[in-house]
């Protein structure tokens, strides 16, 4: 099983999480590429810092929005996204090996559902033949599979699930675990038969090839930790996608 | 004899000069990476029209200032400096094949005279391996030949020269030359000899392998058109350095 | 009646249209504030230009998109887009006395329809006690009236409009008129009996207090100049608002 | 005396700080404008919270360089940077009343030796009628003085100082005071007398309106605190100058 996170989420004199510790925690890092977060000195750092401990890069793209954190939907057309998606997998490129694109933040959320968008990271994609992390049954996954590309699927350790395999939407009940053995149980029963349970009990089965961790947080930085240190102790092997 | 130009230099809904054309009159394309001018889209468009014409792409870096065009100096330090011209080169390499790298406007004259910033552009193109595009007796040309790149030397045709090789400072008198029957003769003179005659009558000799001519003006574009012909009409061939 | 265009919309090095042209044609001007277009030192020439020609200074605030040029929608929540139109007016106002508020490209259609941001345009315009230039019918009119602003309303002698008073979207047919004679003589009905024909041939009857113009291109400047000829020619005086 | 010191330094999700510490302890903050940090809803918060206390509002205003939080000199000619000054204060009024203005970090450091940038931060301040909090014996002090505005001189309780008056550069010996009771004594001295004692022994005798504290690390925090426990203990009253 893979683990992966996002990171080099600063911005200049600004910090975001613990880089140093998430890359101890996991086999594949999500890098920002500047445009919600990421400047290139820490494009850099992060980069090397992954290739010494043998932590995949993962261009972790973005809509153009510094001041938002690329967490707000901006309505640009699909050529400019893809080149703007383009532009930054290119520009990672130069710090370390790219093995793969996930988008981020809003853009996450509109690929999932938007074929519009979803066309334009498959084919920035496209363009460097790299694989995509997504959610199984997004549109992302469809349509990235359908140009031909491979597609990983990946799996929330500490988010709630709808019966379709949707995630429950933050703000409503059951959408965040923070009880560290519930998540660390979940985490080791999705890595072991890709099963995980829905908020109506239903058990899903999905072919998780990955597992994402959060860590800009103190509290998520353990929470982190806690879950590699059970997939290891279930004899559950950890390495990248 | 190659003849180099600034091609991309429009951002968003803003243009400036007529990529078009002078994509029919050079052989090599410095093309703007989005951090003083040119935007993904543009990047793709210009790159594709230049490999579709047999045109060179070089990385026209500079300073982070879309504001003031890169045409101020930055005292940014040499490593994030280093960092900022990798990311250019890295994301103009989305868009095509990245042969060379020439630094724009206030990074072009900071680093032919400023050892700092110079060892930030020859550090950048070593990452990547790439010939600098430069002024022969530049620090920057000194700095890149001491990294063990190739050095490639540019003329400006229609810029004065002092005794010493150095340009004219813009804005005292013999600076520019709008004369095109002066420029196309020193144009193929420089071509054919590397001569050129300074301000004071001195005759230079200097070893240039491209002649940089300007597109962003009408009149540019006219300059740069007659240089062309006088230069195949002088039985001079155009090809890329 | 009024006349309104856009002006101040180059960034840095590139321009837009011809504010000086503008100028002489319109009674208000509104000025970009620098979140589409609009560096602080073209934002200063034409407020000192207004200034000096009595034409009357209007905030045209947009979302934060150079690189879209505002025309892009951003599903930025309200409390912070109003911080971010406060900030553009507040900005504007120091190169001259700011008069009211209008919202460009995709915020104008957005705060049309959408509540919420036609929310956030009102809290902005209330903070400074603005009136807001839209059009008749919008949701931002009645939120901005329901906030106790002044609404002006303004009308497009170049665009279709619908029976229900809106505009035929651009890329239908009917869209934009150019024949110049159409739009003047459709410029005076509208100044003098607040009609307009829609394209069914329904008869609009709109209380416009205010027309806008377009300077973005040569052909936009002379139909500009023939709008203000007739309407003078026609006896109707022009002043802002 | 007057206590300031650096507020609203975050951006977007970005934070830097603990505004809401610093508001208890000073009584005017230099709050950013946008341009080195400061969004417009911080601004916005920031400037409530200050006028809720009582705390005034300064203008902190930079060069234009998020990336670098303005702590790069950027050559940019007088005329733009007065108009991204004025640009500067103006967005800040739209939140508060702004009652002075304060250069930012590589502003400040150039504006006090370089008279071009110094008219310039000169110029915008004059342009609101504004007062300039900066240093004795710079050249902003001196052509703030000569455009006719308020000079207010303020004294850095945790630098060093040379016999001429400056500080002790960063990374010199003595450049930083981090003993608490040597920097409270000092501030007591300061504020009662206007005495601090340079590096070599000498007794400056300076007229300090205002004591600077910083508050972007923890330990920055507890030192203020301590700075302003002793002023009060001292029996010197706080308020604005």
């Amino acid at each position: 099983m893979d683990l992966n996170s996002d990171l080099g989420e600063g911005f200049g004199i600004w910090t975001l999480g613990d880089d140093d510790a998430l890359l101890d925690i996991v086999t594949s890092a999500n890098v920002a590429c500047g445009f919600h977060a990421g400047d290139p000195s820490t494009m850099r750092r992060v980069c090397s810092s992954a290739v010494s401990r043998g932590v995949r890069i993962g261009a972790q793209v973005s809509y153009r929005d510094l001041a938002g954190f690329g967490r707000r939907r901006i309505d640009v057309d699909a050529t400019t996204l893809t080149d703007e998606l383009r532009y930054q997998i290119g520009a990672l490129s130069a710090f370390g090996p790219v093995t793969y694109v996930k988008p981020h933040g809003a853009l996450y959320n509109t690929a999932a559902v938007d074929p519009v968008h979803a066309s334009a990271v498959a084919a920035a994609a496209a363009a460097f033949g790299l694989p995509v992390l997504c959610q199984p049954g997004s549109v992302l996954a469809r349509l990235a599979a359908e140009a031909g590309l491979r597609v990983v699927f990946e799996g929330f350790v500490d988010r709630g699930y709808l019966p379709d395999g949707r995630l429950v939407p933050r703000g409503t009940e059951g959408a965040v675990l923070t009880d560290i053995p519930t998540v660390t149980d979940r985490a080791v029963r999705m890595a072991r038969t890709g099963e995980v349970v829905a908020i109506d009990g239903t058990v899903l089965q999905l072919p998780f090839e990955s597992l994402c961790v959060h860590g800009d947080t103190p509290g998520a930085v353990s929470m982190a930790t806690a879950v590699r240190t059970a997939l290891l102790a279930a004899g559950l092997p950890l390495s990248p996608f």
